[in-house]
């Protein structure tokens, strides 16, 4: 039986404008965490949210994380944790989200203040935070508050878990998570993120994998200190054409990765995952769109999208100590570290990645026969995650996005990683459902960010809908 | 008939502490070229130098060379010139030298206050600018006053010709050279320039030939802007493996160019040019210790030299437009440039040495199949320099060497370039000398740069010696 929501929805449009007067304020606290002088306001935001939630009769608590690691002059911002309704009878979902922002100045090119708000003809809500994360964020708050009005029960007890560092590495958030999980988070039955973006413009989607990332350094040293080519050009064997050439040897233009055993490790491609592909709502313009060029690997959508979402990838980043200013300098860099990364997918075990890279990079390096030494090794890793999009978290959100958008949504995975869904996942043992609000023309992290009205307000349905159908949904599915 | 010099050299031995006063004072004027602020300084260093010079009697000019180009806000300091003698029957020598100086700061690591000279229990008198180029310059003035004071003829007219931007792209004096040729420096019969040092710290040498640098960006772009490695690694060719595979074939790792043509410009080797290399002050051990490492090329002296001082080599600086901090970031660069340079010798021509560059680097990334574009230019070219050491000039400055110190200078070339060499050359068509004062372990451009006293005081010996033996050189030689 489908659940009864036009109580709801017809609330949400009647609030609409105090929804974005909501975000107005959340807009206008520059909540950037990246920013020592703006920590303050990081706080006063979780502050903000804090007396929000209470406003609206959840139970609440700002967890302190204590001081920044290595910069002890600074507190971190309170995990805000909160609690509304606490009905056995129901299931319970545990939401995340952040209150922290990117750092935005006008004078990076924003058409408007970024920090004020400011709605244009075409709807489009422009303001740091808007679509990244304060948007989806008070969309909870908001479908709470009209539920309260509408005189509609609330179908769940819901969780919330509202940080304040995601922007700037999740200090302390995954310590955070895995003491809870038996303790505040015990109940949860699943999890829901709103914090990514729709594939396109048009249609929403639910995001159920994400690649992991292996980060490496590969180091090449040998004189004691920078030399001047013209002394020492020709004489000695130097660091940077050792290192480069190592790093020509990883990868090639066509993005085919050189490392033995990595390609490998990828699971295969189903008939039945290939099959997938044709129907996600993107086209070979959206790709040239975003990156400005022509300049893709392959000409299909399907192979573009396996390449982005299933198959690993190897990206050379730069070189550390080597000259890297504009103009001429006629340095031998005596040490130089190449920075490069391994977007990693189902099943690449990262120690077995790490294995391959390191014994690989050592082997070519030896066959250069250089008198310089190499040393390479990982700086971190991120594991890739997938979901089944069969779970009742999934099939719960299907159709509550069928009933709000009037679409069947994509499923989709992303290419970059949000490595507190696999904290989740790892630490609750729960189905973890990523649902965004935005869309791919949002500019999340860049100037100009902005979240549509429309997809602010029917979003808020959504993650109310979503919540009744997780009612209904039975545990089989 | 050897030159009467007993009175000058014991001349010299009684005002030696004098000497080293006017060193002392000359240290002490911040005369920092790179500094805007201390600009000033430079400016009060000329006036001093042209005070000393009038004090001996010289006539002195100091020409303005107007503003700064592109920063106009600076005055470019004056160049002193001046002349002491105009005896038609005399020949006539123009020096040139330095008056500014490298930057220094305590905090970079001075063990002493780098404008303060400092003389310690081993006569090593530190302080920036003692070596370079402050000792030497001073060194004419002192072989100036010695004379006069030991009653000893002038033996020749000298010209001099002092800047004050050496240390910051000699700015303004290349026009300034050209345009006094047939005027202020019209009688000059032979350039010397005191502006470089020993191979080693025991054996004098004469240095007549330099190395060219034709420097080269060469640019790969294809993004619109700078993409996430997570949304984009796998479909989209990235500019930096590009980049890095074009750069990885434009030289090995024992430093062979792989560019086609360059090695064939090279003159040969002769039988006579070789049998030279074996009797050079030089070890493995020298190199070994200025590397700081024992990461050469050539195990033995012979090759090593050559590869220095007469075989062009290519050495990679860097890549601007790539990640280069600490840390890690998953970033694709959209536009990266690499920055590498050839080291020209006798026969390269510049042009054709940038053509072969063009033309191969294209080529290389012709195969590669990109998408990307690939742009490649060259930033500056210098050529090399090579006198003749039978000249004259330079058999005078032997027999002064061999006259003060005892032993036949080494005759040496260098690998990197002095520019103002082969203006002198090109604008005087006259032979050009380079006599060093200083030693190798004088750390010039480094922290804890000196002079031993003994250099100083000997080297103004042999600055005045010099003259003289070039008043009775025979023109034939
Ligand atoms: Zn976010
Ligand atoms: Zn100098």
């Amino acid at each position: 039986m489908a659940p009864q929501l036009d109580a709801y929805f017809k609330q949400v449009d009647t609030l609409a404008e105090s929804f974005i007067e909501r975000l107005r304020k959340a807009v206008a606290i520059p909540s950037v965490s990246a920013e020592d002088e703006r920590r303050p306001e990081v706080i006063r935001m979780g502050k903000f949210l804090q007396a929000e939630l209470e406003a609206l009769g959840c139970s609440v608590e700002a967890r302190e994380l204590g001081k920044e690691p290595q910069r002890e002059h600074l507190d971190l911002p309170p995990v805000i944790v909160a609690r509304y309704g606490s009905d056995s009878k129901k299931r319970t979902i545990l939401v995340y989200g952040h209150y922290d922002v990117q750092p935005a100045n006008l004078e990076d090119g924003w058409a408007t203040q970024p920090f004020e708000l400011t709605v244009d003809d075409k709807g489009r809500m422009f303001g740091r935070g808007s679509t990244d994360d304060k948007g989806p964020v008070l969309g909870w708050l908001n479908a709470i508050e009209a539920h309260q009005k509408a005189g509609v029960d609330f179908p769940v007890n819901l969780l919330m878990c509202f940080e304040g560092m995601e922007e700037y590495g999740s200090e302390g958030l995954d310590d955070f998570i895995a003491a809870e999980a038996d303790k505040y988070f015990k109940d949860a039955d699943a999890v829901c993120i709103s914090d990514n973006y729709w594939l396109g413009t048009e249609k929403p989607c639910l995001t159920y994998g994400l690649r992991g990332c292996n980060y490496y350094s590969v180091e090449v040293s040998g004189p004691g200190q920078d030399l001047h080519s013209g002394v020492f050009g020709g004489t000695v064997q130097e660091p940077m054409t050792d290192l480069v050439r190592v790093m020509a040897q990883l990868v090639d233009t066509d993005g085919k990765i050189l490392v033995p055993g990595i390609n490998e490790m990828v699971a295969p491609l189903t008939d039945d995952e290939k099959a997938l592909y044709g129907d996600i709502a993107f086209t070979m313009d959206n790709l040239y769109e975003s990156l400005g060029s022509k300049t893709g690997i392959f000409p299909d959508k399907e192979k573009t999208l396996m390449a982005r979402w299933r198959y690993p990838s190897l990206s050379l980043h730069g070189i550390e100590g080597a000259f890297s200013a504009p103009g001429g300098k006629t340095v031998i860099p005596a040490k130089v570290t190449g920075k490069f990364s391994i977007r990693t997918v189902p099943n690449m075990e990262p120690a077995k990645v790490n294995e391959a890279v390191f014994k690989y990079v050592n082997d070519v390096f030896k066959k250069l026969g250089s008198k310089n030494s190499l040393k390479v090794w990982n700086n971190h890793d991120g594991r890739w995650w997938v979901a089944s999009p069969n779970h009742w978290n999934f099939t719960a959100a299907g159709k509550a996005v069928e009933r709000v958008w009037g679409v069947k949504p994509d499923l989709t995975r992303e290419g970059g990683s949000i490595p507190v869904t696999l904290t989740f996942e790892e630490s609750l043992k729960k189905n973890v459902l990523l649902l965004p609000m935005g869309s791919s023309t949002d500019a999340a992290h860049s100037i100009n960010e902005k979240l549509d009205r429309r997809n602010y307000i029917e979003g808020t349905k959504l993650l109310g809908a979503y919540l009744h159908y997780v009612a209904e949904e039975p545990t089989g599915a």
